[in-house]
């Protein structure tokens, strides 16, 4: 998982010692030493780990022992490797319970995050194509737009784009939306909402997105295209999220 | 979307005409013609557009109208641009639904798409800690470990590795596994599934997934994490399921 953008150095971390004669093999008393140090924050998130040279001396095993502690959890994606550069310590992900529609908030919340949305755009334009197909409207009519940009412990995490029929709800240009997504808006002033249909993918990030959420350009961002629609089946609001793929993570249940 | 390796250059392609006077605006005229002429089949994914100055001649329209038309293509995601290259057509994903645990035939099949799976590895190991912890098992007791590599249309669009506790179906090792997952093969051995949870990631594919799935390293890949769990509540099966970003979907329906 690549964060470069992100990735602080520090001095040497002190390492737990490992004992010779506990049962458990010494690469796995490694891996555990690091996990513990990972979860209790001690290696925070984008440090990056002294060299093997380093973690051999100070474990007093071997290299290969090392290797294969650190590549266990490489390959749970608790670490990453950044080739010529070192291993780093994996962001934490935001995990969004995708088997119902939940808020922002109270994911972030709900994962121990700090959450905060900051507005980028809220205005009135004409739909597009796309836009026109999602909301059933004719292309050209008018949309109230609110892109806004979404924190987890102040970081930036996901990008969305929202879209609602003016005719709909011409109140919403003037809403505060830093506590909200459109939706829960249009609930607030009576609209039910039944569901939302959404489509999941992976895509690199192009320059502006990349620009805008502090990360490489080309650097995988999850992305949901995503309407939500009313009781009575008309949509509601169309969303285009884009989400670092080093930070965001979702969750879901799948019934048999 | 980047689908570099699967690129291919065609001869120029006969364009329809556009009308200055039926009231569309001309260059939704030419975003139309283009549409219809990849949803017909006869620009297909992979094929690079004509260049700007052929698409003017040949639509005898101004380059920005021509940009226009092609741009807004870009943003709803039929055509992807390779800087310095040229425009393409996109790769057509392959859509699963997340609310149910499905097959990858039935959602190939359903979508239209030619269902091919290829046996990498079938054999026993000894479960990492990961797995381990997956299907409650201690470090290093046996699993069956199968890989395989799900094509559509002839691509190879998913490499899937599954575990499964060896004492629960030893059986499963001589299974034919070209037709099924392993849950399958549970169940008609006689075990219920109850459900899966699954984790959704976007991350840069490694060197060696990238060589399978046949896409640039460090491409975008939707990543899964999937334990399933049966009736009783015990895990039966672990995996992680590594797609290739530009060619494969989840879909899903959240409720409110």
């Amino acid at each position: 998982m690549s964060s470069a953008v992100r990735s602080r150095k520090v001095g040497r971390v002190p390492m737990p010692a490992v004992k010779k004669a506990n049962g458990v093999p010494l690469y796995a008393q490694i891996r555990e030493a690091l996990r513990r140090q990972i979860s209790a924050g001690e290696l925070k998130p984008g440090t990056k780990l002294p060299g093997e040279d380093a973690l051999t001396e100070q474990f007093g095993v071997s290299r290969m022992t090392v290797r294969q502690g650190v590549s266990e959890l490489i390959d749970e994606g608790l670490l990453y490797r950044r080739r010529g550069v070192g291993t780093f310590v994996s962001q934490r992900h935001v995990q969004r319970d995708h088997n119902r529609l939940t808020t922002f908030f109270d994911s972030a919340a709900a994962e121990g995050f700090d959450a905060r949305i900051e507005v980028l755009a809220q205005e009135v334009v004409p739909a597009k194509h796309m836009v026109a197909q999602a909301l059933d409207l004719k292309e050209g009519e008018p949309v109230i737009y609110i892109r806004s940009l979404r924190f987890a412990d102040g970081l930036p995490i996901t990008l969305h784009d929202e879209y609602v029929p003016y005719k709909l709800f011409p109140e919403l240009l003037y809403q505060e939306m830093t506590t909200m997504m459109s939706w829960e808006a249009l609930e607030r002033s009576g609209y039910r909402v039944k569901h939302a249909v959404q489509k999941v993918e992976a895509l690199p990030a192009e320059h502006n997105i990349a620009t805008v959420l502090q990360m490489e350009k080309g650097a995988p961002i999850l992305f949901k295209h995503r309407t939500v629609i009313a009781e009575d089946g008309n949509p509601l609001e169309f969303a285009l999220c884009y989400s670092r793929g080093d930070s965001y993570a979702l969750t879901m249940t799948l019934k048999r």
